[in-house]
């Protein structure tokens, strides 16, 4: 029989998480304030956030303990498993040999865990009541909701009104492990009620419901506020699947030629690829490192690389970034997790010194490549997770062309579960493709007055 | 750091699935023939089922190997982790140990695949090019969907049509296998066509799937039926979970006292709980089993031991087992897969020879305790699972009160994600007790006119 599943035993729980930024030839610039754009410390964040993780924010410490009692929790689907994908190579008929690691095992399905479970014991630590959040389809608030569970800590998330009305199974997941749901725009928040008496019947978006949980956390004592994706600490968090599977690979006697990951904000990518990337940079190895990215959110492939605001109303410092603009709306495509304008911080630094590399999907590829490997591994995956398989697909059908057998590894973030409704609309020909004109994207970027790089 | 979890190496998947009728003192007795009442032998099951299949459900020989092929997509999921429930044990102040062997992580959520995979593969072996079969809430569907598409096998499945309307979810998670997915009744079949005439709206039942995906097996050559629980030889598949739990119990140095599962037809109990008996038939051990049912549908607490049809319609032989009445109609509960009218046949014996154990858990407190356990552990179980967890509860209790530490072990055999309906449902009190009257009981049975026993 041969070997389908590497697996690590609980105690190769890694025991730090890797900070990249130590090893990056060029740092990421500052942020700046808005108004008077000079470089802020990390003063400003304490409104906001726990001291450890303002501390882990700007650190240039390589290495970075892991709690034991992190570490305990993560043990309930850490280790997760890496697959050889057999069926897939069959499928292609390619002589590449693929690997994934599956983030999907995880209570609330994707790897976002890895990072609301720290993130919530560091605020437990310091004294903190409840944590405010926002969610779009709802993967990062469930995440947050089961940490918080776990440290019997109040959560309250500012999910998206239109996703709150049609994705009532992710509420009722937050409700089951405690959390507080909230249609946004609410009024319990200035910014909620300034939006509600424009549009009583406003559908909210992600931008809205950041500033309600940045509102109700900045005015409360009690209370912080937590992110899911592009601020360092998040993305440092998630370098645990990369440290696993950097152990799965030596197990497996094998070595990735290609690393490939899905891009939101990127702590899905940058969990998979910074310690592989480490390899690059301090021994000279050559993996290349992809980022799969939306067509119809394409801030990598076809953003600017410039200041701009984290969030849509322009609350946050200014971030340099690779950006669509903070007012661009992207096509309401169901890869929910990755419809953000921005890529963090160190992401883009990386992208611009061309250490990394990125590749846009269009939206019924995605599911097409989704649908196969359903068919030929068994797991169906989140519609984020495909834009990573189609990635793999188009390299493994070039090492078919070139006759070349490279090892590909890819970071499968989540299950497709709580996404049925999305195969559904695919299998009906409701999936369309998103192309965005150059004048779409100039039209957003012109909007910037944010300064430039 | 405590262990938590108890991992096995994909290597240590079993290589023999256990058969209980090689260890039992009394034999099952014969089927019978509905209309002679004669003893059946198992030709009369070939035109349904492959001749392997058959084999194993009559053999009395007590290991049987399990095909590579099926070990090598058993490792997508298997072997399935054993954790220990520290988060439980804390909030329920007991002294008990408690641990729960996890089958939600296979790629249809639940133990179902570990039964669907041989099925397929011996179906495959003989020729066959298609299987039908039924399923109600979808779990069982889901399985058998999976594992006919890694055979390249078409699987046509009858789905209860108010099922269908109310489940889409689980229809599109089959549909991404490739699976036809049918509102039962159809005009397909004899059966459908019949019922339809008698009434054009009838929401289905599970009875009338059953003959319909049977009418459609036994008059093409090329088709077989799969049945997901009852069967000797599925209960017998199903052991992988308890054989792989007696290995992880003894990494973890221990062994459990009680053993409990959720109860539909037997797969389920006699996954974990036939590998643990073998020690008290064989060894003269004294491990409890406890089989955990609904109280709306207690044919192993109330029911009668005597010979009944497996199917509603009558289209069976007819079985010694446990039941309520093949007309019994259980209430519309959440954990459709519990609501089946009699037991399989060995777990019957087994029971009248009191050599297991049975309990009944009403409705509200089955979600009271699925929400401890999600709260306490993480995961989010399947409302099947939750009827075990009620026992464990109760169990756990007991010991507090008795100050006694006993080992407890029980089957979590499905996460709940495609339930969260059902959860929000019992958070809004909609969820009520079902109590059946002792008349209500006698009804059903007064209208048997099979054999006593």
């Amino acid at each position: 029989m041969k070997t389908r599943k590497i697996t690590l035993d609980e105690k190769e729980i890694p025991d730090k998480w890797y900070n990249i930024v130590a090893d990056m030839p060029n740092k990421p610039l500052p942020p700046l304030h808005p108004g008077t754009l000079e470089p802020i410390g990390p003063e400003a964040l304490a409104p906001l956030f726990p001291m450890e993780l303002i501390k882990q924010e700007v650190t240039a410490d390589k290495w970075i303990d892991i709690p034991d009692e992190v570490r305990n929790i993560y043990s309930i689907w850490r280790p997760t498993p890496m697959y050889r994908a057999y069926g897939l190579e069959k499928a292609l008929d390619t002589p590449a040999k693929i690997y994934y690691k599956y983030e999907g095992g995880s209570p609330s399905g994707s790897h976002k865990p890895n990072t609301a479970v720290p993130q919530a014991y560091y605020n437990k630590q310091e004294g903190i009541k409840r944590i405010t959040t926002e969610t779009g389809a709802g993967q990062w608030g469930s995440a947050l909701s089961f940490a918080c569970q776990h440290f019997d800590m109040a959560c309250d998330v500012y999910m998206v009104k239109i996703s709150y009305n049609h994705k009532p199974y992710r509420k009722m997941m937050m409700n089951t492990w405690g959390a507080n749901v909230f249609a946004s725009p609410t009024d319990q928040t200035e910014a909620g009620r300034k939006i509600l008496a424009q549009d009583p019947d406003s559908p909210g978006s992600l931008g809205i419901a950041i500033s309600e949980a940045v509102e109700m956390a900045a005015t409360r004592d009690d209370t912080k506020y937590a992110l899911g994706s592009v601020l360092n600490h998040v993305l440092m968090h998630q370098t645990v699947i990369g440290l696993e599977a950097m152990k799965q690979m030596e197990k497996a006697g094998d070595m990735p030629d290609i690393i490939v990951a899905p891009f939101g904000g990127g702590s899905n990518f940058a969990g998979l690829a910074f310690p592989f990337l480490r390899l690059n940079l301090e021994e000279g190895k050559n993996i290349r490192c992809i980022a799969s990215e939306p067509a119809s959110c394409p801030k990598l492939t076809r953003g600017v690389f410039r200041y701009d605001f984290g969030d849509t109303v322009g609350m946050t410092p200014l971030l340099p970034m690779y950006t669509l603009g903070h007012d661009f709306v992207p096509a309401p495509i169901h890869a929910g997790g990755l419809r953000y304008h921005g890529a963090g911080v160190v992401v883009s630094q990386l992208l611009k010194d061309k250490l990394i590399e990125a590749r846009s999907h269009n939206d019924p590829e995605i599911f097409e490549a989704g649908v196969l490997f359903a068919r030929s591994e068994g797991i169906i995956p989140a519609p984020e997770a495909n834009h990573g398989i189609a990635t793999v697909i188009a390299e493994a059908k070039k090492c078919k062309e070139e006759g070349t057998a490279k090892t590909i590894l890819f970071n499968l973030c989540g299950h497709g579960n709580f996404d049925m409704k999305a195969y559904d609309d695919y299998f009906s020909g409701k999936i369309v493709k998103h192309e965005l004109s150059q004048e779409e994207i100039k039209a957003s970027l012109d909007m910037l007055n944010t300064p430039e790089i």
